[in-house]
């Protein structure tokens, strides 16, 4: 099956703008995408991005808005998958889970409502990426009377779009994402309640 | 295996007051008990109180803080499953993957670093819900040579402790809380990121 990996190579990340300015946001976001890359190894994954970008699989430019595009390729040819490029906690194990259900269309929600990873084995399927898009998603296969299945996974379901998210990335992260967030002081902060993100920057704060 | 719901009969989920007074936090929790009891069901759950309860489980109550009811549960026999109350979105599906590891100790990592539940099967393994327990408890595992596994579930990781939780029960819940919910009036804001949670009162906002 194809796989697509949507990715924003022109300003992405904007809503960890409070902790990171733009070029670090791109250096994360690049880190991400090494790692989704990496669980999609055996999947030969086509990066989808709305401008060049230099990374260790296929590129396909297309600088329409996230949904055209992903319709575009849906109308192209299916089966084809979609795995966000955001999910720095992903997994081989995760995306296998993914491809297992045998449903003509599959959701992996993500966390607010997101849909981070599809399958659509049903040509008439198309996307909606705007609102909460898991409950869209599925309200679209029963209208054209696909099957649906939902894949339980933590894994699939974070992806790092607040500063909130990066707490999960220091806890369960293993790659390349949980790597520079270490590297440029991202910090665990243990005060009750939830985990908090913090940002450790040596000859700044100390 | 024996399996412990810990549950706070007296004044629950104090981080959902900005939405939900302390009456309506109690009916609240109830729901979810009420949900996660009945993922549990072939399971034959016993509730870990610190007060007495009226729900459709046996009752244990022991009034030390958590970790050390826990903990004195864990001390006289293993194995245990401890799975927590407010698991709104938990099935037994969901259930059946926190059974499917044969390791000494089993963790379902909650957001922000919480541990949501837990198998021991070895009887030296103690828990610590302080801070983020998840890493603490993979590394007590670790400590006492024990083998570990982690589930990969978003059902066990969502717990419904701060109102952008509640997106999630309106998104994916089925069970009580998610109708006790809507009911009350919970509702989705979709207005670009992530959805958000907020209460439709009759006769107050409308």
């Amino acid at each position: 099956m194809r796989v697509l990996v949507p990715f924003d190579a022109i300003d992405p990340k904007r809503r960890l703008a409070p902790v990171f300015d733009a070029e670090e946001r791109r250096a994360f976001a690049a880190a991400m995408l090494a790692d989704v890359l990496d669980a999609l190894d055996t999947h030969d994954p086509v990066i989808l991005s709305n401008a060049p970008v230099d990374a260790a699989a296929p590129v396909t430019v297309d600088r329409q808005p996230l949904t055209e595009a992903v319709n575009a390729e849906l109308a192209a040819e299916t089966p084809t998958a979609v795995v966000m490029a955001d999910l720095p906690l992903v997994t081989g194990d995760a995306v296998a889970r993914l491809f297992e259900p045998d449903a003509d269309v599959v959701v992996a929600p993500g966390l607010g409502g997101g849909t981070n990873a599809l399958v659509a084995r049903d040509p008439s399927f198309r996307t909606d990426y705007h609102g909460a898009s898991v409950r869209d998603h599925r309200r679209a296969a029963r209208d054209i009377g696909a099957s649906l299945a939902s894949v339980d996974s933590f894994r699939l379901a974070v992806d790092a779009d607040e500063p909130a998210d990066l707490v999960e990335v220091l806890l369960h992260g293993e790659g390349t994402a949980a790597a520079w967030l270490r590297d440029r002081g991202g910090r665990l902060e243990t005060t009750g309640g939830r985990a908090r993100f913090r940002l450790e920057k040596p000859g700044r704060d100390t």
